[in-house]
C-alpha cells in the first residue's frame, strides 16, 4: 500500500510517501513545502496545493493520511493548520483519492509503541524503520512518514478486521 | 465597492453580494450553499468550491468579506468552517481577489449600531438596509449579506482614513 503522509502547515508542511504493509514499510520521498509567514494567506494555500498535487501526480498514492488536529493548542496555529488540511482535502477529492485521518497519538503509539513518545523517539523509530542512514529532518518531514507508515500499518490491519468480521457474518 | 460577503460552513456556506457605500447599499445576490454532512469532506469542499467559484464568476465582486472564526466554540464545527475558508481564500486567491475578514461583533456593529445585537436584529436591519420586501433565509444567508455591507462601510472609511493620514503627512 502507497501513502501519503501529510503533516498539515503553511509555515511548513510535511510531507511523506512509503509503501508499507504491516512490520514494513520503505521511504519513497520526503520534503517539506515553506510557505512564508508575511505572504497573502491565499497565496500560501495555492502554493501549497500546487505542491501537494504535484507530489500526488508524481508519487501516485493509493491514499493520503492527514493528521488530525485538535483546536486545543493556539487559535491562530488551529486555523492555518486547518486551511492546508482543507487544500488536502480537495486535491486528494479532485483525484478521486481517500484521505483518511490519524492522531499524533495513534501516530506515536504505531511507530513507537508508545502514545506517549516525544519527537526525538518518533524521529529516531521513523530513521530505523525505513532504514534510512540520516534522519529526516525537519521534524514535520519525520512526522508525516510517521503518519505515512502509521495508516500503512494500521489501515492494512483495519482492512483485515473489516474483511473478516464481513466473513463472520455469512 | 461591490463585496461578496461568505458566512464560511460546510452544511450552510451563505453567500451575499452587496454594492455599497457608506451609509448606502444594495443587494445584488444571496443565496446559500449546502452540502450534506453525511458526503465525503473532500467532495464537500470541492461543490463549496465550484459553487463559490461560479459566484465569483458571475458577480466579479472586488472583494471578499469572511467572517473571522474563532477556536472557541465546538471543535469539529471550527474544523469544518475553518475548511470552507480556505476554499474561499483559494477561489478568491485564484481570481486574483483580496480577502477582508470581520469578526462577528464587526459586522453586528456595522448594522445594528450594536456589537451584541442578536440575529434577528441582525437579519432585521440587512432587510431594512437593503429595502427588501422579506427578510432573507436562513441566517447563515443574512448573515453574509450583513458582512459584505459591513466591509462595504467599513472598508471605505478605513481606506478614507489611510488617504487623510496619508494627506497628513505630506
Amino acid at each position: 500500500m502507497r501513502v501519503l503522509g501529510v503533516d498539515p502547515g503553511l509555515t511548513r508542511c510535511g510531507l511523506g510517501v512509503v509503501d508499507g504493509r504491516p512490520g514494513r514499510a520503505t521511504m519513497v520521498a520526503v520534503g517539506v513545502v515553506r510557505t512564508p509567514s508575511s505572504a497573502d494567506p491565499g497565496e500560501r494555500l495555492l502554493y501549497v496545493e500546487t505542491e501537494l498535487g504535484g507530489w500526488l501526480d508524481r508519487f501516485a498514492p493509493e491514499v493520503v493520511a492527514v493528521e488530525r488536529v485538535f483546536a486545543d493548542v493556539n487559535v491562530a496555529s488551529v486555523m492555518t493548520t486547518a486551511h492546508a488540511t482543507a487544500v488536502a482535502l480537495l486535491c486528494a477529492a479532485r483525484r478521486g483519492l481517500p484521505v483518511v485521518f490519524h492522531t499524533p497519538t495513534e501516530v506515536k503509539a504505531a511507530v513507537t509503541g508508545s502514545g506517549r513518545a516525544d519527537k526525538a523517539q518518533v524521529t529516531q523509530m521513523v530513521t530505523r524503520i525505513l532504514g534510512l542512514d540520516v534522519a529526516p529532518r525537519p521534524a514535520d518531514a519525520a512526522d508525516a512518514l510517521a503518519l505515512a507508515i502509521c495508516h500503512a500499518w494500521r489501515g492494512a490491519q483495519d482492512a483485515r478486521l473489516t474483511a473478516l468480521a464481513e466473513a463472520a457474518r455469512r
